[in-house]
């Protein structure tokens, strides 16, 4: 049933290419008004597609802000793998969330972030695959931080999976604070973030120090 | 032009019940459906008042909103006074924020914490509520993380200002977190936001301890 290899990769990636483009396009729509007061026909516009040729790929703007988020939370486990492998836990840590804030601080990206857990608690679908791709980091992390308590550099008394739900919490806290506040810069906080990280991790008997 | 004070109290009282029992039912509607998806009708209907009656006290859904986060943040300065005269301000810092938690957690206000971040960035109304009340908690506790350095409770070579915007973005993570995460709970949570709290704050020279 399959096509040949050389018949089938071009196919797929002109599908592929135009998938991402209304994506693209929606995340644009989306960003500007919203999950719920943009409808197909801006995304359409956005796009510069028919409708016709738009619901060829997704049927419906719930299909789209499901492909959303699965194509945002896809890289972030990849992102997370060379973690399990540093050095230094600690420095590894901050420096994976200084990059995972700076991402989400794009102007395109950085509205939808509140509107995406907005629409994890009525989407079920939404929500699977926000708590899935959440579970998968959460796990990541855990063994990141148990790695980091067998290397000596992360206190061993700590409950992992509860420092690592407050290390995730601290992270997106971030996020909301620089959408929230005018004056606020990550540049400002990283200082904060990156001391508070230290000194949460830090073995009781070392000296915690910045 | 005024009535008698004996006169208009009770009017008064009954408008204030009337609007008090109407956002109440539109924060249930609300949380079910979420601000965009919930019309009028809807809030009519969990109110059981008429349209007619309904739109005599809110023109429309967007006075509805305003006045929830209003109503939502309006308290909160009062509740954050007693932090200026805490004997100990890091125990009291982490109380309030426990406090704060605990409020936010319920289940008709939880699903509209991040609704109402998504609505503060397209809503200039919502946002300048949002962010009023912001600036104005940034402020007190500003001064009470001042008045801890001067008490050689807090470090006093930290940034006041910046240190005050993470500590207000780890504990809105925190409500994040419980929202998107099944198994998380608050008291599971606590230990590692209090021990993140003290440490973080803490001079350099004191052990900061569990």
């Amino acid at each position: 049933m399959d096509a040949l290899p050389d018949d089938r990769g071009p196919r797929e990636k002109r599908q592929e290419d135009q998938r991402r483009r209304i994506l693209d396009a929606a995340i644009r729509a989306f960003a500007h008004g919203g999950f719920h007061a943009t409808g197909m026909q801006a995304v359409c516009a956005e796009a510069g597609m028919s409708p016709g040729a738009l619901y060829r790929y997704f049927p419906s703007k719930e299909a789209i802000i499901e492909a959303i988020v699965e194509r945002d939370r896809a890289d972030i486990p990849a992102q997370l793998a060379p973690l399990l492998e540093a050095e230094n836990v600690v420095d590894a840590l901050i420096e994976s969330a200084h990059q995972f804030l700076v991402g989400n601080l794009k102007p395109e990206s950085l509205p939808l972030f509140p509107e995406l857990f907005a629409e994890a608690i009525r989407n079920p679908a939404v929500r699977r695959i926000m708590t899935g791709c959440d579970e998968e980091v959460g796990e990541i992390i855990v063994r990141v931080v148990e790695r980091g308590m067998a290397k000596g550099q992360i206190d061993p008394s700590l409950d992992a999976r509860e420092a690592v739900r407050f290390l995730m919490a601290a992270t997106d806290g971030v996020l909301m604070r620089l959408l929230m506040e005018p004056g606020a810069e990550l540049e400002g906080l990283m200082p904060m973030y990156e001391r508070s990280v230290r000194r949460f991790l830090a073995p009781v008997a070392a000296e915690a120090g910045r």
